[in-house]
C-alpha cells in the first residue's frame, strides 16, 4: 500500500515531532518566552491560581439569527493542567460565520466563537510544565482529546481516535459552565497546556492570532506533500486561508498560481509573491493551466466548480480541499477523477505540534497575515464584509478593547 | 512532492513495462501463442492480406432509445499496422448501454457497442510484428493513441497528453467508413496491433473477453495501491466489475469486505473468496466498518452514497471510483474528506502492457470471470438484466452466432 506505507514509514520530520511529543508536556521548537506581568487579568503574581469559576466577557450569538452581542459569562475553575490566557487579539474565520449560522448543522446558544486567539498566559495549574505567567501564548481550532490513542500520540489531536477531539466552541463540554466550549471572542480562555502554543517574541500578537486556523490549515497539507523550490503550487480562494496559502508555499520556494474571482485582489496577491494570478469569471480561464500544478489547494467555503480545478493538477498530483461548504456538500465528476489521474483530498487544520512549527516557521521567516485590526462592537459588520469577500484578508478583534 | 516523487520514480514493475513497451512493437509477457487456420473468416493463409473495406455483421443501436438490432457494415482496410480479429465472443459491460442510452452525452449512430473482445487473429498487415494469423487476441477500451508522449510511452495510452486516445466504439474515426469506431458485439474487427493483446492458450476466449475492461478496470487500481497479502480490501458493487475486483484482491492475498445490495449474491460472493459480505440496506450497515480498510474500489455506475464509503478507509488510504455514474456526478463530503484523511481517486481501465499483465495473471492463476453465454438475439434482454442488477456476473455474446 503506497499510502500505507507513507504513514507507517513517517518521514523524519513527522517521526521528530511524535517523538518530541512523547518526551513530555510538549514541544517549544526553540521559541523563546519572556515573563511579563503587566498583561495579567486575573492572577497578580506567577504562583496565583484562581479559585472557583472564571468570569469572562465575550461577544455570542443567541440564536442562528441574532447577530453577535456583548455577553457575559464564567469558564470552569483552572485544573492541575490547565493554563488561563488573557487574550489580546482573536481573528475572525470564515467557519465562524458557517458554524454560529448553523450551515453546518444546529447549534446550541448562547455561543462565543472565534479559535484565531493570542494572548498572555495569566495563571497556571498546579502540574503545568508547559508554560508560566507571562508567557505569549496562543490556541486554536481545538482545546482537548483523548492523548491516548494513536493519532494523538501521532500529534495530529485533530483526528483523535477515540472521537474526543474537543473544538474550541460550540462542543459540548462538561467542564464548562455553559455546557459547551465558548470561543476567543472573549477576554479570556482556560485550557488544558498541551492545546496552546507558544508565540514567539518577534512576531506581533495581531499577526500570530490568524496563524492559529489560516495559517496550520493551509501549512499542514502544503509539508504533508512536502513542497519544495520550483514545484507548482495552485491556490483557490484567495481571503484568509488562500493569502497565507500563497505566502506559505511562496516562503517554501513554489512558483504560486493563485485563482480568484475577485479582480480588485490582483496586486495584493502579487505582492504575496504569486506567479500569476487568474482571475477566474468563467471555467475556461482554467484551460490554459489543464494539468500543469503539481499541489492544488482550495481554501473555498462555497460549493464551486472544483471539477474544473481538479483538472489543473498533473497525473498523479494532489487536490486538496480545506474550505468547508455549507453542509460539507462537493460535487465531483468522476470522468475527470479518473482522467485526470488526481488525488482528492481534504484536510482538517493540523496538529498541536505542528502548529507551533507553523507559527515559528512563520515568526523566523516574517511571514505575516495581512490583518485589519477591529474593535470588539465592528464583529458583525466585518462578518458582513467576510461574505461579501471584502475582507483583506483578516479581520483581527482587539479583544484588549472589550470591557 | 510525494505523489510526483512517486511518478518520478516509478516501481520496478512499472519502470520493466515502461522499457519493455520501449524496446519494440509489444510485449508478450511470456504468452504463447498457438498458430490455427481453422478459425479464419477472411484470409484463408497467413500471407494473405484482404484489400479494400471489409465487410462485418454487428448489433447496432440506431437511436439512444432504439435497442440494437442486426447490422451491416464496414471496417477500413487492413493498414500495414493492423490486425484483423475474427470475433468469437464479446462480453456486456454496464459502460456500453450507459454510452448508447447517451447518460455521457449525445452519441452517433448507428453505433455497434463493445469492449470486451476475444477472437482469433484472420489476417495481419505486412509490417506488423506482435501477430500472426491464428493467434488469440482480445481488444479492449481502445484502439489507438499518439503512442509518442509521455503518457503513451509510459504504457498509459487511456491518457494520452495528446487528448489522441480513440475508444473502442462511438469515437470520431477518419479512417472508419462509417465515421466512428464501430465496437465488439460484431463478427470482426480491424485494429492498430498495439492495442490487441494475446490471449493465453490456458484461459477460453469467452472467459477471457471479460478481462479486457473489467478485469484490467479493477486490476489496475490494485497495483497501483501495491496491494499486499493482509491487506484488508473493500468492493463495492459486486457486478461484472466487482465480482473480478473480490477475485483480483483476494488472489493477491487481501482480506476482501463485499459491499452489496443485493443478498441473493450472498454465497457467489464468499464463493469467490470474500473473507465478508455486507449486505448495505442502509448507511448504518457500514458504521462497523469505519476507519478499516486499507484501500476500497468502488465498481458502482450510478450516483450512490460514496460519503459513508470514504468512511470505511483507513487514515492515509485510498478509496477508487471506477465505475463512471450518468454525467460522471458523484456529491462527496468534504468534512469525511477532511477528517477520514482518504485519498479519493479515480481510474481508468489500464494501458496496454498492463491489460496483457492481467490476462497473463489470469490466465496462469486460473481465475475466470463468472459467466454466462448468450446468443447475439438474447442482447437487449441481457441489457435490461444488467440494469435490473441480475447478471451473474457477465454476459458474454457467442459472436460466433452471428451470421
Amino acid at each position: 500500500m503506497k499510502t500505507t506505507t507513507d504513514s507507517k514509514s513517517p518521514s523524519p520530520r513527522r517521526e521528530f515531532i511524535r517523538r518530541s511529543l512523547l518526551l513530555g508536556g510538549g514541544v517549544a521548537f526553540g521559541t523563546q518566552t519572556v515573563f511579563s506581568n503587566r498583561n495579567l487579568y486575573v492572577a497578580s503574581s506567577n504562583s496565583e491560581i484562581p479559585e472557583g469559576n472564571i468570569k469572562s466577557v465575550g461577544y455570542a450569538a443567541q440564536s442562528a439569527t441574532s447577530g453577535l452581542n456583548r455577553w457575559e459569562f464564567e469558564r470552569r475553575p483552572l485544573g492541575d493542567l490547565d493554563i488561563l490566557i488573557n487574550i489580546k487579539y482573536s481573528s475572525i474565520c470564515h467557519s465562524d460565520i458557517h458554524q454560529i449560522k448553523g450551515h453546518w448543522g444546529p447549534q446550541s446558544y448562547p455561543q462565543t466563537p472565534g479559535h484565531e486567539i493570542a494572548g498572555i498566559v495569566a495563571a497556571v495549574g498546579k502540574n503545568v510544565t508547559k508554560f508560566k505567567v507571562g508567557d505569549r501564548a496562543g490556541v486554536g481550532c481545538m482545546v482537548n482529546s483523548c492523548m491516548e490513542c494513536a493519532s494523538c500520540l501521532n500529534g495530529e489531536e485533530q483526528h483523535c481516535d477515540n472521537r474526543k477531539t474537543l473544538y474550541t466552541y460550540g462542543n459540548r463540554d462538561e467542564k464548562s459552565p455553559t455546557g459547551i466550549t465558548q470561543g476567543g471572542y472573549s477576554t479570556n480562555i482556560v485550557v488544558t497546556e498541551h492545546f496552546a502554543v507558544h508565540i514567539p517574541t518577534n512576531i506581533k500578537l495581531e499577526d500570530a492570532a490568524p496563524l492559529l486556523c489560516s495559517g496550520i490549515t493551509t501549512y499542514s497539507p502544503l509539508m504533508k506533500e512536502r513542497i519544495k523550490k520550483g514545484d507548482k503550487v495552485g491556490v483557490v480562494g484567495i481571503g484568509g486561508l488562500g493569502h497565507m496559502a500563497v505566502k506559505l508555499a511562496v516562503a517554501k520556494g513554489a512558483e504560486v498560481y493563485a485563482f480568484t474571482t475577485t479582480p480588485e485582489k490582483i496586486q495584493d496577491i502579487l505582492s504575496f509573491g504569486a506567479k500569476d494570478v487568474i482571475v477566474v469569471d468563467s471555467p475556461q480561464k482554467l484551460f490554459p493551466y489543464a494539468g500543469m500544478l503539481d499541489f492544488v489547494i482550495s481554501t473555498v467555503p462555497y460549493q464551486f466548480d472544483v471539477t474544473s480545478y481538479l483538472m489543473t493538477v498533473k497525473p498523479y498530483g494532489t487536490f486538496t480541499q480545506v474550505g468547508l461548504p455549507p453542509a460539507g456538500t462537493l460535487n465531483v465528476n468522476a470522468f475527470v477523477l479518473a482522467g485526470g489521474r488526481v488525488n482528492f483530498t481534504g484536510s482538517m487544520i493540523g496538529g498541536i505540534p505542528e502548529t507551533q512549527e507553523v507559527i515559528d516557521f512563520c515568526a523566523l521567516n516574517k511571514i505575516y497575515p495581512k490583518v485589519e485590526i477591529i474593535n470588539p462592537e465592528e464583529i458583525n459588520a466585518a462578518w458582513d464584509k467576510v461574505e461579501k469577500k471584502q475582507a483583506r484578508y483578516r479581520y483581527v478583534i482587539d479583544m484588549q478593547k472589550l470591557k
